[in-house]
């Protein structure tokens, strides 16, 4: 392979905006933006099969339900089916009076007139017109001069201007676009804003929207962000303006040139949902709301239920969201590896305990339970994780509390479950492993308790009684200890020659109520001195103890103690 | 749907680094950093199946191809499989000499040991240790303080000299990660560092690494670059340090850190091929060493086929890299939008009538070519799609030059297909539609040419003769003319009453060469006035604009015409 040694010769760098007492880079976020959804718009016109009208109003739905507020429905003089879609919009009453619908026309009196035509009548609009001004689209593109693409822009607004004072009924707003604006030189693209703001007099009552496309990202955000706060320092009559930013992601920076556009002055972003949009697409609303959720700022948008939000934008768009994608994809709150489950694990725990509203959780910048996402996907097992991970998996699955020495235990039965599989592990592959491993719920084992009676004697000592089968066989066994575990250990040692000393004892309830299960742990040593773990599950406690005596047996006996 | 209408409960603003003097905004880079693939070490620990041995050295063969010569093969201390494979690449002389590997370990004396182990006796190797710093991982983690966070950090990097000294064969070189650097106190940080560095006594000529993690992305990525600048300026023996950049996604902005963290100051970026690693990704290596590429600077890795680099890497991470993944999507460099086509076709045309070495056509922030992609995937045809798209996709395709007007004439013929089908149009449907629209080389027609020739009258006019199929059945017919086209008009009326005037008529060859075909194209007013077009392709040029007259007769006829 040989990639161009030299490119230099071939690509230039993108020169400095001269800005050196920029003030951006001092200031952060307060409030959320104005969001301008161009999903039916500049997402539409980017997917290899776009929307059918049913997929277009299923989507503006969407859009309704989250919380957009201003949202661009289309370019209604590109042909019949867009148009209809838009009047069917209007016509059937569908856009709520808190939403404002945007069409985008070029600058040319017949679709500037048919722009009108597709919105009239509704409460309120915006029509949204651009053309391009910078240099590599005015000399390869159109031929054209400053002066004649001045001159475009305002033509296009006087018939703007025309035709809103025409159609008293409805509240007709203007947005202008000096397309290319982020590769074009910001003396003009000022020039050229201010001149189509003299014939549209906006005021800070009625402030038209100036929108900055990065329409090819170009440049590293920074640039983007002098280039806004330029703009905004230079434009007369700023006060009149909405700045809205319009970011693509050319060099995976479109959402950061969005933030630190912000930054730089501005008060609105448009973009798509998951970043949908021409090439690598536009500026991701989901992300840029989130983020700011992220640090206390509530962005007005609600994906509370981002899983409901991702199906719709992906049987619209008929593309997937990404396994990645910021706050959306299927692994983003997902661990495999042991180090991270341990820390996510003390978070949880941490914030159990604590009374610390605050989320700090290690490795999630942010609650999947606000986004409606449970924490079953969090923690996930492979050959890559530790004992954090499957600890994490039996608790949530089946709420076993696995004391830290019994998690060291278990370790080598998971990794070879995982090596065996070469696979990840799901709850039950777990699960299985854990009953596999301490004969727990499963009928193949040696001794199996039937059933037992405990009785108390005169001594203060306790006499276990029961029926265990052995192999199969159903045989009537007794013995005595100081408690109901030691006298269990008696049983079996004295009827079955199985050495036990119980090093350590602990039970929990399963779940919270009165018919809760218990499971028990218990540590013994073997006759070689060995670590033997058991573990027993029933509705009463004491059984589940007695259970965890027969587990702990039934693992000295595979672990090659043998019975006399 | 409801989401925590005030999260400033529940999350807190992240804090600004006190830097007024920041210098980076007014940086610009200007050299490639030094690359460091984390691909086989934080990128597999974060997909759903890891990577068995085969695909790892697959990966790391394909990593050597790009160029990539710093490459963290593993955490060998994590198990057997990792060593082993580890411990494989050093055995079987799969390192290249100009690529130096590196193992990451916690900071404890066996994990360090064994880390050694697993590269001992290759030329070189580094040895990256890390532990976490920050205070969220202090307090719920490991419930230790600053000190006994420093001392650990201290401890490991005393056991990495004194190891390295027992193993003269191998040039050992370390690195440290002051872990969750980005959410740590910066002067903590570097404190501890500093401890680091006083026991590992690097100089300007063998300096450590010293990478600085964003292991949760938490903060606009302006923040980070702050953090940078800080640290680089206010770590004592800078000198002796490489300072490296680790960034992750999970706000949507790992690869605008890394720029920006170039800019103030770091010499190293770490991450994965398109962005792979825990949850959102590690920053993705390839955009941000595109990005450089596309401001005129060698990045030093290759990704001239880069399709077959997509290849390998969604083959070993089984995951797909995204249709907007910049640079390597699917559909970054496709237009389907009709002024975007027309930009793009212009662009190119502008190029080879330019002696322009400079890349300069809209939308297209790089050559694909220079990615081994062709032009084929740029321009694709669907219901959004305007003259530019079909027109560029029958040149590509077929070699067509359509005549402006006359792609005005074919446009509702390619709507109407795309609408119909209601999906994309690709090369085989346009070509399709053309044939069908002007009866071009398809036998399903009224007229259709058998043979003729031609001869020249005393006068000066010429006499075409010929046979002529009409529904099927063969006529011998003639006509005359001041030329070839008038003499076959004037045939067709003759014999058929079919009207066509001439206005314009225009050949060019289909191809370079002597045994090009030729394509002409012919604009005729019908009997009504209207326009009808005609092309007709042949090998000899005289019988293309035969062709051509006649399938202007056949639309003059389907479009309403009645001859005679």
């Amino acid at each position: 392979m040989t990639m161009l040694r030299d490119p230099s010769r071939k690509y230039n760098p993108f020169p400095q905006v001269d800005l050196a007492d920029r003030q951006w880079p001092s200031r952060i976020i307060t409030a959320p933006p104005r969001w301008l959804s161009t999903d039916l718009r500049d997402g539409n016109q980017a997917i290899v099969d776009p929307m059918d009208s049913a997929k277009k109003r299923r989507f503006f739905e969407l859009l309704v339900e989250i919380g957009v507020k201003e949202i661009e429905v289309g370019f209604p003089s590109a042909g019949a089916t867009e148009f209809d879609f838009i009047r069917g919009l209007v016509d059937s009453g569908t856009i709520p009076q808190d939403v404002v619908v945007q069409v985008l026309t070029q600058s040319r009196a017949d679709l500037i007139r048919t722009s009108f035509d597709s919105l009239d009548g509704v409460h309120a609009a915006v029509v949204h017109m651009y053309n391009a001004v910078s240099p590599a689209w005015r000399d390869i593109v159109f031929r054209m001069s400053q002066q004649e693409v001045r001159q475009i822009a305002v033509d296009g607004a006087k018939i703007m201007r025309d035709e809103a004072a025409a159609r008293p009924r409805t509240d007709w707003r203007f947005q202008y676009s000096p397309e290319t604006f982020s590769t074009a030189e910001l003396d003009f693209s000022i020039e050229v804003c201010e001149a189509v703001m003299d014939v549209l007099q906006p005021t800070a009552e009625r402030p038209i929207i100036i929108n900055l496309p990065a329409t090819v990202e170009a440049a590293t955000p920074n640039i983007y962000a002098d280039q806004i706060e330029y703009f905004c320092r230079n434009l007369p009559n700023r006060d009149a303006a909405i700045i809205s930013l319009h970011t693509h992601n050319d060099r995976g920076t479109g959402v950061a040139a969005a933030e630190l556009g912000l930054m730089a002055g501005a008060d609105r972003v448009e973009g798509c949902l998951f970043g949908n949009g021409e090439r690598t697409g536009n500026c991701c609303l989901v992300t840029v709301a989130l983020n700011l959720y992220t640090q206390g700022i509530d962005p007005g948008l609600d994906f509370s239920d981002i899983d409901r939000v991702i199906e719709t934008v992906e049987y619209c768009n008929e593309l997937p969201v990404h396994q990645r994608h910021p706050y959306g994809g299927e692994l983003v709150f997902t661990a495999f590896s042991g180090s991270h489950q341990d820390a996510i694990k003390k978070g949880f725990a941490a914030r159990e305990t604590q009374n610390d509203e605050k989320w700090r959780v290690p490795y999630l910048p942010i609650d999947p339970a606000d986004l409606g996402r449970n924490y079953e996907a969090v923690i996930r097992v492979n050959s890559q994780s530790g004992k954090g991970g499957f600890a994490w998996v039996l608790e949530q699955d089946q709420g076993l509390k696995l004391p830290k020495a019994m998690q060291a235990d278990f370790a080598p039965h998971v990794q070879r479950m995982a090596d065996d599989l070469g696979r990840e592990l799901n709850a039950a592959d777990i699960w299985q492993a854990f009953r596999d491993a301490y004969y727990v719920q499963t009928t193949d084992k040696h001794f199996q308790l039937v059933d037992y009676e405990e009785s108390r004697g005169a001594d203060g000592t306790r006499l276990f009684a029961g029926t265990i089968e052995v192999a199969g066989q159903a045989q009537r066994v007794s013995g005595r200890g100081n408690g109901l575990i030691s006298s269990v250990v008696a049983t079996l040692r004295d009827a079955f020659g199985v050495e036990l000393e119980v090093q350590d004892y602990s039970e929990h309830a399963l779940s919270k109520g009165s018919d809760a299960r218990a499971a028990a742990y218990l540590e013994c040593t073997g006759a070689d001195g060995r670590k033997i773990w058991g573990c027993g599950i029933d509705e009463d406690i004491a059984t589940a103890s007695v259970r965890a005596v027969l587990s702990a047996a039934n693992s000295a006996l595979r672990d090659g103690d043998n019975p006399a």
